[in-house]
């Protein structure tokens, strides 16, 4: 596993989609944090910790062959000297599908280092359909 | 609304699950940094971004009445200079219920400020009730 350079975090998300669109897990893992405490939650997933698990819940992902296109908007970004955060609306376009699909929210936080910058945490969930939705039955 | 003082991220987390297990709105958007760019998103929902709109949806959190204690398990915490990311397992006890709901994943990002560390971004999604669930079918 060769770990990339990454200037910015901005660098470094733009890999990960790279990767995502193309389903190539040896680039997404080369924009991951090598550490054992990074963390990714995909939609209605459990959270996956640390690099092995990790790569398996991206390995299990592509091998379902499926492909997409992706987009993101409303990006929020904050960085700081050793960690930055990029929130964002991903926006999935499947090849046959007509519907667009709700978008999916996700949470990036990127992690400095000696190589640059990489991911440290991924937090993705499917946003309702219908805005506003059913926040108030939601216990929580 | 009075923001307080937090020393630590930790300090923050510990104000934050105080204020959710009393469903006191005051006391939790005292832990919110007061910025248009604050993030929050509930379990099943859409993402609410900026101070008003995260109050508005704790306010109707805590106006369905319901209760719940919380304790946190598998923190996973990086703390940089400016920004700190703390990765839990929320396990939510709610007087009556005798099956223990799935935990929730949640993803807090703190940022330290003026008035000390609050809450910049809340990324909170139900994990399944079975460990490994769907990821594979989790296009993405």
């Amino acid at each position: 596993m060769t770990m990339r350079f990454f200037a910015t975090p901005q660098d470094a998300a733009a890999a990960f989609y790279d990767a995502l669109e193309r389903a190539d897990l040896d680039a997404m893992m080369a924009i991951w944090a090598e550490d054992e405490e990074v963390t990714c939650t995909h939609p209605g997933g459990e959270r996956l910790t640390g690099f092995a698990a990790v790569r398996e819940g991206w390995r299990q992902i592509f091998a379902s062959g499926r492909r997409a296109s992706v987009r993101t908007t409303d990006a929020v970004q904050r960085q700081g000297v050793l960690l930055a955060l990029a929130s964002v609306h991903e926006h999935y376009s499947v090849p046959g599908e007509e519907v667009p699909r709700p978008p999916v929210v996700a949470s990036n936080v990127y992690v400095r280092g000696a190589q640059g910058w990489h991911l440290l945490s991924r937090h993705a969930s499917g946003a309702p359909a219908t805005s506003g939705a059913d926040i108030s039955a939601t216990l929580h």
